[in-house]
């Protein structure tokens, strides 16, 4: 019986201490696994945070900057002489220096700007209330600020929804209101006030100056070159677009292989960019105002006519947006008609395609073209021939089939269709194509549109004629060579993407 | 000579004074004026900020709830006890109060919570830093402060960069490179340090909770809401943009007086607002989800799916953009075939919106729709008998004319129009009708696309069938009534106006 029992006790003995393994390793697995998978997280999100700088260098850059501003901006504390300086108040030019700091150098200085001016004003307010309040007597003092301070925060905050003010100033708003606030209920004396407004508005305006001078002077980002090389970039993508998609329509068959096929979707998907760059447009126009001249740009360039040009670009993408669906759709076209317009159409796509490449290039190179208006002219000739052609139809409904097959032979001159496609086809199997070639008439007039905007952009910024810049085109002053441009470009859209 | 002196003498005299007398004038004339031209720029300005609050009370609200939140906010410094009970630390409560508080609860949330973690995090984070540099002596104290400044503070910067982080802790980012400056530099004791961190935290959590009380209770404007109404609103301005687009183009001459031309023309423009409104759905979609639950919608309600079905209306409006082009075009279409398409086209127009209001009515009440089945069943049959009337026109073009007239008896019965409408019609003057088909027949595939991605949210949301839910929908439950939403609307359309 005593051997059966420690038998037995040995047996649960084991038991036990094989269940407390197996939970021990248990525990061990699942930690082992969790720490894994949040390690693995953890580094892919690194991983595409790493991809996102490489992608866009200037991010790092600007990353960097911020260090270098800051790292100048703690000598006030580190220094001896510049910290008693500003008696003790370095504390708001760190604070001016990491709320100050932008991406772009419009947005900085907008910020400084707004934030000297905001503070300056709303101390000199909050002075004056302050002294009345501190005449009227003990009693009275708290009522009257309490009341200045509603009236006016609520002022200023209403102010932030007028859209002029809220694109502008809507910073210095709401540095108005804050610096009413601490100076108006802040319980100095006026003399006290006065000094220590002083030094807070010389530290505000050395921690401005100082971030002015980092985002200007170390490799700047401009919101309006920024801008620029959107909305071109974007013109250009258009074009790619454009072309890509009725080549795809009437060629359909030639790409073969994977690789282009991923290429040319890419390009023919382009003009999604300019579908969703509105917002980007307008917040990079509202800051490019605030920059001096660089490179190129004037510091009166006018910039809000890149917006309307993004505009009628985005007219022209949702036309083009509408027609990817329509060749997407299942209605498929007969390809006798198809072979038909073939020529013709691709000529429509290829001309408008090259009037926006032209219009890229005429804004790169800030000349007016001397090519634009032969090009607009040869659009629109092509796009009359479209209309022609398609106004021949009517007599090829009711003629023998047999011709059909000299249509191949003549296609690229589209006069002598009429006499040459004599096929009979039913309307069902051409709506496609009269959708692709209505629609095609539409981008052509909506590419005029670009055009006019473009032109009016020319007159603006006083573009001059091409044969009188071409020397200068080549000259080192022209800061960003066409390259470079390029090279941006891929980093701005990567950063769309 | 001398009375002869004394003659020219006064004429002199006399001149002068009249000469005085007209710059006198001239100079009051002209102040006059410019003061007269500031105050009427002043007054129209003002009028304008006016109307802007008249048509939106809730930024009146707004205004009046910052003033209230900043009055009692400024009860710490006016009441001895609360401020020396935060240690004279009040400002950093009155700051939290003015940066904090936005127009949406969702904002204001996001900010406080943004605000709390990122200060905490980089006042452990500072005050680690600066023990450990306090102990290493006083020449390598700057150095290592310095040095882990500069990686912090650009590391921090890039996380700005990264768009999930950018989409909900920017500011938190922000505020965790202000506060760990401040911790790091500032050259107190490191006890010091612990006390003042302590008292700053304190302010900056009950600022920051009187900012969400009085946003919350006061009247709330959530941002999940105003996107719910934003889309919605849109799903009804597309519905009526599209049906009133297909009837103006069939029933042009109807329309008869300016007024009704005027509110059809905002009707048929209506769409545009479906369009530009990508960005402002995306910001308020990321405000959305820091909400609690409120009216109607969970904590966990998804937001991301409105962002979604905004994708798919605007791909539905592009569309229909192409489509008024087209129509606006020189290409005018045979009355022929207009009168024969009229019907059904007008059909397809009608049946697609109605779906497009029934997923609105879906929307907003919350229920998965009965009738929407059918609906859609109808549009798609529509579209199918449009697809099928085009596709009887082959037969027609060869036939006499005689028999137009009878096209128009017959016109409601589209199966009896190939039999009918015996005409024959030059292509080019088809082209427009059939094109206006063409994307009709792409519009009903679009707003397909729209029913797929609410059907998604219907899913998502749990939206119950409709009939056990009817008797919920007039309790006084329901927050939210049509009406008041429909006013909500219009506050909203005026606004994006």
């Amino acid at each position: 019986m005593a051997c059966g029992k420690e038998v037995a006790k040995e047996i649960e003995w084991r038991i036990k201490v094989e269940e407390d393994d197996t939970l021990k390793r248990r525990v061990v697995g699942f930690m082992w696994a969790a720490t894994a998978g949040v390690a693995l997280k953890l580094w892919k999100f690194v991983k595409k945070a790493w991809e996102l700088g490489v992608n866009d260098p200037r991010k790092f850059i600007h990353c960097l900057k911020v260090g270098v501003a800051l790292s100048l901006v703690s000598l006030f504390y580190y220094w001896k002489p510049l910290y008693d300086g500003v008696g003790g108040n370095a504390m708001w030019a760190v604070m001016t220096v990491v709320v100050v700091f932008e991406y772009t150098a419009g947005a900085t200085i907008c910020k400084t700007v707004n934030r000297m001016c905001g503070t300056s004003l709303a101390g000199f307010l909050g002075i004056g209330v302050h002294w009345v309040a501190s005449r009227a007597g003990e009693q009275f003092e708290p009522i009257i600020i309490g009341i200045s301070l509603f009236l006016l925060a609520s002022a200023a905050t209403f102010s932030r929804f007028i859209p002029t003010i809220k694109a502008r100033f809507d910073y210095g708003a709401m540095i108005f209101i804050l610096t009413f606030c601490l100076v108006s209920i802040s319980g100095y004396r006026v003399d006290e006030l006065l000094d220590m407004a002083q030094y807070r508005m010389f530290t505000i305006i050395i921690g401005s100056i100082l971030c002015i001078i980092v985002s200007v002077i170390i490799r700047p980002i401009w919101a309006g070159f920024e801008l620029f090389v959107l909305v071109t970039g974007n013109l250009d993508k258009l074009a790619n677009s454009l072309q890509c998609c009725v080549a795809q329509y009437f060629d359909g068959s030639e790409a073969s292989d994977e690789e282009s096929d991923k290429v040319s979707e890419k390009e023919l998907l382009g003009y999604k960019c300019v579908l969703s760059s509105k917002a980007t447009e307008e917040a990079m126009a509202n800051l490019a105002r605030w920059e001096p001249g660089h490179g190129r740009f004037n510091f009166r360039h006018p910039w809000r006519q890149y917006v309307k040009i993004g505009a009628s670009m985005r007219s022209c993408a949702s036309c083009l947006d509408a027609l990817i669906g329509c060749i997407n759709s299942d209605n498929k076209a007969s390809d006798e008609m198809k072979k038909n317009m073939r020529s013709i159409s691709m000529k429509v796509g290829a001309k408008s395609a090259s009037v926006i490449r032209e219009l890229a290039t005429t804004m790169r190179n800030m000349t007016k073209s001397s090519k634009l208006d032969i090009l607009v002219t040869e659009m629109n000739s092509a796009a009359q021939d479209l209309r022609s052609l398609l106004s021949s139809y009517p007599n090829l409904v009711n003629a023998p089939s047999h011709n059909a097959k000299r249509s191949a032979q003549t296609e690229t001159a589209p006069s002598d269709i009429p006499q040459a496609a004599k096929v009979e086809i039913p309307l069902l199997q051409i709506i496609q194509v009269v959708t692709v070639a209505s629609l095609l008439i539409e981008i052509v007039a909506r590419v005029e549109g670009i055009v006019e905007t473009v032109e009016e952009l020319s007159d603006l910024a006083n573009f001059q004629p091409e044969k009188r810049v071409k020397s200068k085109q080549h000259s080192p002053d022209s800061k960003i060579s066409p390259d470079q441009q390029i090279d941006e470009e891929t980093d701005r859209t990567l950063q769309m993407v």
